[in-house]
């Protein structure tokens, strides 16, 4: 057996890191994060799509979900038209999309569909204001609901409420699971970097052992 | 091409479904969620490890990471403990380990060690007092910074920083990415399943194309 040698940070370490190589390294510590395209529109009419890692599960009923709003980066008009019409979609990103799923990080100006500048399809459901992404095998639409300060980090939590649900039916198990792996759906590596998820394994409801 | 059809639930279709169908449904449609085991100890000297699939990157500087508390699930003991001692330690599901971290979410009392009930082994690395757990390739020493309340879910985020980071050298790459992949890191999809992703590309920062 060969033995594992690690490479050590402390806090003084971590702050002296040169800015990339923090970002890089910080960002691919906290794990495998969920690859999504926010779908939104402006009040004059203007749609927007957003890649984001941030999307968390944080309860089933009210089904809720948050992601992180940095006060710095990208993703404003995303908040900018959540706060006008009250609305978004989420999308997975899918295998065969990732490349112009990950441009959708450029920094257009507010009048620049990221629809128009990538292959990415613009899709409208229902009375549904805000687009979805065409193709993507699970797609919601949202309400927002609140946001919440986070001061530690002067980051906010933009928690929105799952209106409505499109799910890709080949993906669909008979007791409600879905399978993203059978849907090619991708998971983000830090900062730029996509992997494809292959199931390995299901367990069941766990309980105490018995000694 | 075969056209893909969709299964559809609206707000009211959700709220009516059967709760382990709709445990199941919501909790697999946020996408993938890293695979974390935190490790904690009591004042009395208790050790405990739990699995959570919420932990989210906050921010680089200062480097913060995020895990969403449930008012009513397993990990309330890890929350106590960090609660007693303001320090916790993260460590990365990999492929040998996911039976064994899957039963740590069993409801153990607290006088019992999940370390004691399965072959995860624990760990204590310099001055840290929490347990790191032996082998992880991506370990990381936590002291607690806040708790924030998202009332629309009646669920806490609890936030810390990360004070030390452990990092199996072959995974760290030249620009501080971590390549988890190669470290064979799971994610988790949904409750219970545990999937092993496959890094697929990288891109580049991304600016705006001229036309």
């Amino acid at each position: 057996m060969i033995e594992t040698t690690f490479m050590f940070f402390n806090e003084i370490d971590i702050s002296n890191l040169e800015k990339i190589f923090r970002i890089n390294l910080i960002n691919s510590c906290s794990g495998y994060k969920s690859a999504n395209l926010i779908g939104s529109v402006s009040n004059a009419g203007i749609p927007n799509v957003a890649v984001f890692s941030s999307v968390t599960h944080l309860g089933s009923n009210p089904p809720t979900l948050g992601y992180i709003l940095r006060p710095t980066t990208v993703p404003r008009n995303t908040y900018k038209n959540i706060k006008e019409t009250g609305v978004f979609t989420i999308n997975h990103i899918h295998k065969g999309i990732i490349e112009d799923a990950h441009h959708t990080s450029a920094k257009y100006p507010e009048e620049i569909s990221e629809f128009d500048k990538t292959t990415l399809e613009e899709e409208y459901k229902g009375n549904f204001k805000a687009p979805f992404v065409k193709g993507c095998p699970v797609q919601m639409s949202m309400r927002f609901l609140e946001e919440v300060y986070i001061s530690s980090n002067d980051v906010t939590m933009i928690v929105g409420r799952i209106q409505e649900l499109y799910i890709d039916d080949k993906l669909l198990k008979a007791d409600g699971f879905i399978n993203l792996s059978e849907g090619e759906v991708m998971t983000i590596n830090g900062l730029d970097a996509y992997a494809l998820p292959k199931l390995e394994d299901r367990f069941t409801y766990q309980r105490p052992k018995k000694n």
